[in-house]
């Protein structure tokens, strides 16, 4: 259940919030007590910055210049908000979450996006799977991030409409999503590692998808 | 000053040490009782991980196909581990930390490395503008990470012995480390964001550094 009402903290977070996305500024308090944030605090309503699954697809053009991305079952805040960040540098047009078994937004979430939370489109879907079967019937490929994955982002020419996946810390992605994959993309690592961190693992994919893809 | 006693949790995290730096490990302990760490918890000395820079370099061989990191006052521990286990997967040969104004060697850097911290050699560094300028007398080629910088990591060739500086989160690198860099890296990103995490522009550039040097 999303909480709905978070504290940000600092000028910075507060004003990316003031320059996009105002309506969910409950309150402002400057000359705040306290450390870390310089006297500014904020409590936003993080529910009016969801939009709706149907509501987005309803206005959405893929064009082949387009990537989306969806965090299936992320748990760290410090990972969502690191993606969040990198995907709105990365040029991600918007950066789905389910409702459940998902971080979250919370104030850690908004830190560590660096404000970036209130500049990118987040949509809820109800299932991870279900979004990317509806995004495919759009013309949307679908690409799971695997580290067993037999695809290299590295050589991979990203000529659709995009959708990237990233699973769980811990177990990556569920069968169910794997299955509406259509592919599974790896990162070349040595082999005396098991794997990347999530966030750094999409950072690196969205960074590859943005080489091809410079103006978005 | 490290704390010299840290402790470590989970059985994969210890496996690594037991595998890979076994004189660090004081205490292991089963069977414990608590949550998220299955019952395994050890102690470990992390001063004995850390190796001194001049016994570092008394051996060192550089080659076209080596790259060193250097940790210039990151304070975030979440970025620490993440970007050790990053160095590791990246085939980097050893990451370098000031003995001050950087975030010593704790649990949560641990956990973040997912045990890459007992994998990677770890050096201590009294200054780090000091040891970029004893490196480049062996022949390395200094690159800073910088969001202002000209050269873009995406063409560079990395052609010589590479070492990477990356600095503070809020201040990046300071002006006498600036001094020591050949180049200053930069990650082509969308204009309407600041910068990316720490931990992730350096991912991205030990990414495009392998990718040059696949066999290390």
């Amino acid at each position: 259940m999303q909480k709905e009402k978070v504290y940000i903290y600092g000028r910075h977070a507060i004003e990316e919030a003031q320059a996009h996305a105002p309506h969910v500024l409950k309150k402002v308090m400057t000359n705040v007590k306290g450390a870390g944030h310089g006297g500014y605090v904020a409590i936003v309503d993080t529910t009016k910055l969801l939009i709706p699954f149907s509501e987005f697809i309803a206005t959405l053009k893929p064009t082949s210049s387009m990537a989306l991305l969806v965090l299936g079952g992320l748990t760290d805040p410090h990972n969502v908000g690191a993606i969040i960040r990198s995907a709105a540098a990365f040029n991600v047009a918007a950066v789905l979450l389910p409702q459940t078994g998902q971080a979250p937004i919370t104030s850690t979430i908004a830190k560590t996006s660096a404000g970036m939370i209130f500049r990118i489109p987040l949509v809820t879907i109800e299932s991870v799977a279900g979004a990317v079967q509806d995004l495919k019937g759009l013309g949307f490929k679908s690409y799971g991030l695997a580290g067993k994955g037999t695809t290299s982002v590295t050589n991979e020419q990203f000529l659709s409409p995009s959708v990237f996946i990233v699973g769980n810390e811990g177990v990556g992605l569920t069968g169910e999503v794997e299955r509406e994959c259509d592919a599974l993309l790896s990162i070349p690592i040595n082999a005396r590692t098991e794997s990347l961190n999530a966030a750094q693992a999409t950072t690196v994919v969205l960074y590859e998808w943005m080489k091809q893809h410079p103006h978005g």
